[in-house]
């Protein structure tokens, strides 16, 4: 699986997924062409999944976010007879190295995480029309809806068959949100988690797994009926037009790194890691949300937004062993800040809540990265609001302290404003700052009132806001022998320590699906139960079960 | 590692540990003999620890709470020069099996908790009185007491080195209780745990890391100055004498099976299971605590609390293969009833509230254990309050329902006390019947109007008590083809599975220990980068640094 993997995609490519508008409503059908996998060697059968089918899903639900900001109901459902989909497809699991497996799942997982969270976000408001065999994956994306439908036929049936049939875990949630999202009692989770065929009719509803079931014969009627009431009953105010999402600016250099138009990433092939420099903005903030809109997706935040996320995914799946994240600022802070103002002083704009909400998920995306990370902030950086949101999402950071010689860029500040304490949380609810300050909760009021104010090392040592300030006697020596140190350690033991020191304080059923969920995935993606020669997922489909090591560990 | 683990000690066969109690006072000294080592193929030098370690250590806290309630404070503390305690020890780790290496942390972590929470649940305060390196384990072993006291000298330092060094986690709860309990900053975090010399003096109260650092030639007498404070301000109420704990009566036969007064025991390797049965009591409950007190460890409430605990923890090492636990009671429920009634009673007097508290450190030990487990609750069985938790406890259960041809025992009835609305919570915080019922939290309140009253098949089913009733027909049937499903499947995929579906509801320090924390770790175990024949366990100590995989997951 050596091909490079490219996130950007829109509707004139779509091979699997297509969308209806209507109005405030939009039928979304997944019709997966068993075709077109991303790799060979599989087919996409009963509409079954790969990374490439996740793809397209996530640019629908990201346009149906910015270019259709009338919708208010999205109706998942499949274009195929007698079955809404299978999951992810086990051939390709089977033939995918660890690694893919992981970032395959991380990926679905906050594709499913983002239209979960687009009622409460947005006002768009997700149901699953579910006819056919809802399986695994299929499930997961079902239980990742607000609302979940069920036709009442003999075929038709909601199941997460991983367990027995695969010997892994349903990856995308499934669990996790059959206890805390669904509550269905534990037992009957139990039964209903080790049971291939799954369960239908009223057991569904009666176990909390569905929310309704249908007769079939009303089912396409009642689903359409159900989108309308809730379109009808939805708070969302009604926008006319929305903005088009045209294709980022981007260049990928036989290196691998990679020029966008406001962010650059160097990669360092050799010592294994990536610099990502992100351009502050070169032209003054339109007037308001209107003079935004109009700049559509060239408007800075947005684009700068959607490159850094497209250089983030890159990253994740193509470059794999750069277990280092540097990242960088250049740029004029203070008009910086007057392009985020735009949005906070009309975040009740619909586009300006979409972009912020956009910049939310991307910090999350972050947050969740299984790479070790690192903030510089140089001497002409614009580590500001939302940008200075990256300094308490990495591991760690290191800020230039005084003159360095032949160096004439303004010195290095940090500033902050009120991007920093409620708009972007981490999964765990928590504001960064929140989170960074733990053991000592009233250095974020301090902070609140040092909002605006260009904080230089001295002060933004002392407010807690680096973990170092560096004189540029020591600044070379000092990063390079931590960056050094850092690509010598052994990456899975990074990846575990990190997993459990970003996430300090509560947590949710987002933490957990990236915790707990997913840490016991990945270990049993490693057991040769699963992925040996004798391994489920190897016998599958071959008609031999697969052979067992029967110790309990 | 094919010999029987023994969980049973006593102070007259410790090696590592002797304890001088001095009043309120007990100086609990870790003195690890390094030819004593549970297994052959590595001496525990500098006060490094192996399962037989923590076996001592779990006795000698135990023994605190029953044999010597008058001590309010415990100085942990090393009985060698220049070195607390270097933790795990590493040829023990590189040579065990996964399994071993999983269950050992599984242990190590319930003793760190049980100490953890002795202040909260008994008012025995724990100080860790830090001379020396403390490192890895060491560290996690201050870490679960309440105070942690670091002497300022030369080589005097805490530190997490297990990243750098090892390519593992630290696997006693140290990522987890550094962020949530210490709420250290997670930068600092970071270096801390990434730096293999640790942190000493200042640094280490600045950082959280310790609570205060001493002068090294003041710092035996602050330490016990300390202690002295912390008992004079300590609430327990002075208690003059505890209760011996005798060893057990216990039979192991060749099979497997055990032997208790009143726990049985059934393993059956064939069918990969093993069968407890919990015999009621025969004798009248005692007529106070009074009577308890002199019952001793006799008494029943204690004596089946000891015998079970030992039989899931021979289970745990022993019985590897033994993936499905199946709990049967057999008994008089209302002499049960009558044996709890008199801890509930009188719940405030010191032994009460330690049988209780025992109680639910078993239970939650029930929680954690990864096996599948089942309760069947058959006609003359005794389900009835804390008994009934396991039912709670279990992934599911089976109810006789109406008669049995030729049984002649009186009718399957479960019975709810106060003992499952509160004193026996799970790790989240929650009753299991809150956790249970999470989708319906009235529910809760309907079972508590029905407390005292024997509940049979039809109101348990209904009051959704159970999974399923069965009759004369189908019970054998049904309990025989889902014994033997679940023996089938992949014991990897249970592990994962119920880990997550066990556990609903809000996540605290302890649900992330044995969720986020230890589900990393395992993948860890399992990654060629540090248990492979070129990773960091098994370079340890050659001069030779691990070889690594660089790709990152």
């Amino acid at each position: 699986m050596n091909k490079v993997i490219d996130f950007q995609t829109d509707p004139s490519r779509y091979r699997h997924w297509r969308v209806e508008y209507d109005g405030p409503v939009a039928n979304l059908f997944m019709d997966v062409d068993e075709d077109a996998g991303l790799f060979d060697g599989y087919q996409l059968k009963l509409n079954s999944y790969d990374l490439g089918v996740d793809i397209e899903l996530a640019d629908v639900v990201q346009r149906m976010r910015f270019e259709h900001p009338e919708v208010k109901v999205v109706v998942l459902q499949s274009a195929k007879d007698r079955v809404f989909c299978a999951g992810a497809n086990i051939r390709m699991l089977g033939g995918a190295a660890h690694s893919h497996k992981v970032n395959f799942c991380k990926f679905t997982n906050e594709t499913r995480n983002t239209y979960e969270a687009a009622e409460a976000d947005s006002g768009q408001k997700y149901i699953a029309a579910v006819k056919g065999a809802c399986a695994g994956g299929g499930y997961e994306l079902a239980l990742a809806c607000n609302h979940i439908m069920l036709t009442d036929d003999s075929t038709s049936s909601v199941a997460l068959p991983e367990v027995p049939l695969l010997a892994v875990l349903p990856g995308t949630g499934g669990l996790t949100r059959v206890t805390d999202k669904r509550r269905v009692r534990r037992d009957r989770a139990d039964i209903f988690c080790s049971t291939e065929e799954g369960v239908k009719g009223k057991r569904a509803v009666e176990w909390r797994l569905v929310d309704e079931v249908v007769a079939n014969s009303k089912f396409d009627a009642t689903v359409q009926e159900r989108a309308r009431e809730f379109a009808d009953a939805s708070a969302k105010p009604d926008v006319a037009a929305g903005i088009g999402l045209g294709p980022l600016t981007k260049a990928v250099d036989a290196d691998g790194s990679l020029t966008y138009s406001l962010v650059e990433v160097a990669v360092d092939r050799g010592n294994r890691r990536a610099t990502i420099t992100l351009h502050g903005p070169e032209t003054d903030a339109p007037a308001d949300m209107t003079a935004f809109q109009a700049e559509g997706d060239q408007a800075y935040m947005l684009r700068l937004a959607r490159e850094l996320d497209d250089a983030i995914l890159h990253l994740r799946l193509n470059e794999m062993e750069a277990g280092l994240l540097v990242f960088r600022t250049q740029g004029d802070a203070e008009k910086l800040a007057a392009h985020e103002a735009v949005l906070e002083g009309e975040a009740d704009h619909w586009l300006a809540n979409e972009v912020r909400q956009y910049w939310k998920r991307i910090l999350k995306r972050i947050d969740v990265t299984s790479r070790s990370m690192v903030a510089l902030v140089e001497h002409g950086s614009c580590f500001s609001g939302v940008l200075a949101e990256l300094l308490f999402a990495v591991d760690r950071s290191y800020m230039m302290e005084d003159e360095f010689e032949g160096d004439n860029r303004p010195t290095a500040a940090i500033t902050l404003n009120g991007a920093n304490f409620g708009p972007y949380p981490m999964a765990n609810g928590l504001t960064r700052l929140q989170t960074r300050f733990l053991g000592e909760p009233g250095q974020v009021d301090v902070l609140r009132d040092r909002q605006n104010e260009a904080l230089e090392a001295d002060s933004a040592d002392e407010l807690g806001l680096v973990t170092m300030i560096l004189d540029d006697i020591d600044w070379d020596d000092e990063i390079r022998i931590f960056m050094e140190e850092r690509a010598s350690f052994s990456p899975d033991a990074m990846t575990g320590m990190e997993a459990n020191l970003r996430f300090a304080g509560p947590e949710t059923m987002e933490t957990r699906i990236f915790g707990r969920l997913t840490a016991w995935q990945n270990w049993i993606f490693n057991r040769p139960n699963a992925v040996g020669a004798d391994g489920a997922l190897q016998s599958y489909g071959t008609g031999v079960r697969g052979r067992y090591n029967m110790e309990r560990v």
